[in-house]
Formats: C-alpha cells, structure tokens, sequence
C-alpha cells in the first residue's frame, strides 16, 4: 500500500506551505492546485469555476449523507458542484493509487480513510495566521487585523461546512486526525523536516 | 537551554507510557511520580495525600489567577492543597534547570512557558481509552464500559478543572500544545519512537 500524507489546515496555519515541503522532504508526489486542474480538464468547467466550489458551501440543500428516499430536486449549480466533488473524489483516489504521496485539504482523510493515510491537521493562533497571510499576500495591506481575521474565519468556517457536508464529520475535530500541529511562531521549513521524520 | 518536552494527556490515552518511552528514546530525565514524592519528603505530607490533590479540584473556592484583594479565609485543606502546588511549581522549574527531560502533566506546560518546552497532547477516542485502561488495570475489570467511561471522563474533568484553575487556560486546548498526537490503535512504542525524532 502506497505511503499517503493528507494535511488538513485552517486558512494562514501554512498548512500548504508544509505540506509541500514534506513531500519534498520525502521525495513523493504533492497534490494540491493539480486536483482543481484535473477536475476541470474532466468536466470541461473553467478551472476558475472548479476553484470557486472546491472546499466551498455546497450549494445542495441536504446533505449526501442524509440518508433521504425523495431527494429534492438539484438546479444547475448543484448539480456542477455535484459532479466536482465526484471527479474530485475519483482523482483522489486515482493518485492515492498511483503512488505514494501528499494530498492537501479535499476531504481527502476521509475520502482514503481505507488506505490508512496519516492524517496531519495544521493549525496556529489568529494573530500568526494574520501575519502568514499579510506575508503572502501583500495585496491585501489595505485590510485591516479585524478584516483579515473575518475573512480567515469565513473562509474556515466555509471548509468546515464543506466538510461536514461531504463526511458528516466535525471539522478540526483533533480525533478524526493522527498528529495536530501548531505553526504560530514556527519557521515551516525547519518543522516540515521534522514532520517528515514522524512520517517515515 | 535545556531540552524540555511536556506532555499533556488524557486520562487512558498511552501519554504517561508516551512520556517515559519518549525519554528512553532521547536518553533524558523523566518525571511523573518523582514529582509526588519530592513534594511529600518536602512538604511532610503523606505520598498518597499528595498524590490525592494533584491534578484534582482544587479546594480553594476562587480561582488564583483571578485578582481578588480580599481572598476567603482558606481551611487547612486548602492551605495544603496551594502549598502542595507551590511545592509541584519549584520542583517542576528546579527539574528543568537541571537537565533535559521529559515531565508528564502537572501543568508543566504553563509553568516551563518561558523555558519553551516542546509541549505535547496525547489523546484517544473513548472505545481505545477504555481498551487501554482494562489493559492496564485488570482489577477494574468488573466495570461496565459505560462505567469505565464515566470515570473516564471524571478524571478528565478533573484534569481540566486543575489545569483552568491554575493556569487560566482550557486544558486540552490544541492551541495551548505545539503537538496533538491521537493514540487510537497505535502502538505506543512504535510512536514514541517517531514522536522522539519530531523532538530531536
């Protein structure tokens, strides 16, 4: 069975940073932006749109795993959304198959939770995560702590929504993961050599 | 500075016998029940007294990191109970000063804060904490698993009451730990050997 890293991360922990650079540090494959490009190869919907559901509020109005006889009736929009998780789930598990590696974010600690991934969740106090993201992203100077706190929040709570709709499952929740790790204050480069070594 | 790695752990969870496989493992000092009888030869107080209110409720009726300047009159159960945490408190720090090590709850945490230790979590789903306690202790063997639960949770709460009381902060709180690590059908030794290279 292949070797298969899933990071879980809240918005600014550096989660993707780290998950990047342990793939490096284990010299295996890292699957992130590539997922959102395969999907939209897949269903020819832009890779723009596919971004925008991905990890978004799904737009169906019961969950799927609401066991339910009379479904309601989907529109456009869920229906696309629908189809996204579908390929999303699918590649997941094509690149789970191929070889060993590390997946970001996608639910995908549940979607492979038969391979018996080792599930990392990312995490960092608000005051570090403001900071990570003013350091990634300088186009948002004008905004301030309050509003980027706001947003890092929204943006959470949409991946926990997200989450909870396509596994049922509490967003975060330490016990759905093996190791959780607190970036606040840390350089990631010299914890993901770290990280790497729990995961050999 | 030494190399200092708290581990905060649910009760049932493998983190006392993470701890000391951990400190085999770094080959440095290990403290849990070295601590209980420190303070008894220093406080004169029976082990089995002190063992009884550490990490239990304490007795005092308001919180000490809550300024009050007139504080109720304390009975002499509560007197002993602070004198048996500002003993913990002196010991705790001596013990760090002198070596590297490795000190199992206590609020170490919060009281090595500036030392920076590697702070660790170890907890388990209820189905492996119960698994582990039978394991461990055979006489309890005629509990119910919803006994066991129970009592499970009890000392937890208790853990979590001491914690609050003493240092102000939510015991358990992932943010207060660099490191969470779930031990729900893991095999303690196995992980304590990738958990030390995390701390090396």
């Amino acid at each position: 069975m292949n070797k298969i890293v899933t990071v879980g991360r809240e918005f600014g922990s550096g989660g993707r940073e780290l998950g990047r650079r342990l793939a490096e540090e284990l010299g295996i494959a890292y699957y992130d932006k590539e997922i959102v490009t395969e999907i939209a190869r897949r269903t020819e919907l832009s890779e723009q749109y596919v971004q925008s559901v991905v990890e978004r509020k799904p737009v169906v109005l019961y969950p799927i795993h609401v066991g339910r006889s009379f479904y309601p009736a989907l529109d456009a929009a869920a229906e696309r959304s629908s189809a996204v998780y579908a390929q999303q789930h699918e590649i997941i598990r094509e690149m789970a198959d191929k070889s060993d590696c590390v997946i970001v974010g996608r639910c995908a600690d549940y979607i492979l939770r038969e391979s018996k991934p080792l599930r990392l969740f990312v995490y960092a106090d608000m005051e570090s995560k403001i900071a990570r993201c003013r350091k990634k992203a300088p186009e948002q100077e004008h905004l301030s702590d309050k509003k980027l706190a706001r947003m890092i929040k929204k943006i959470d709570a949409e991946r926990a929504h997200y989450y909870f709709f396509y596994t049922g499952k509490k967003w975060g929740d330490p016990l759905n993961f093996d190791v959780c790790v607190n970036t606040t204050h840390t350089d990631i480069k010299a914890l993901s050599k770290a990280i790497a070594k729990l995961c050999e």
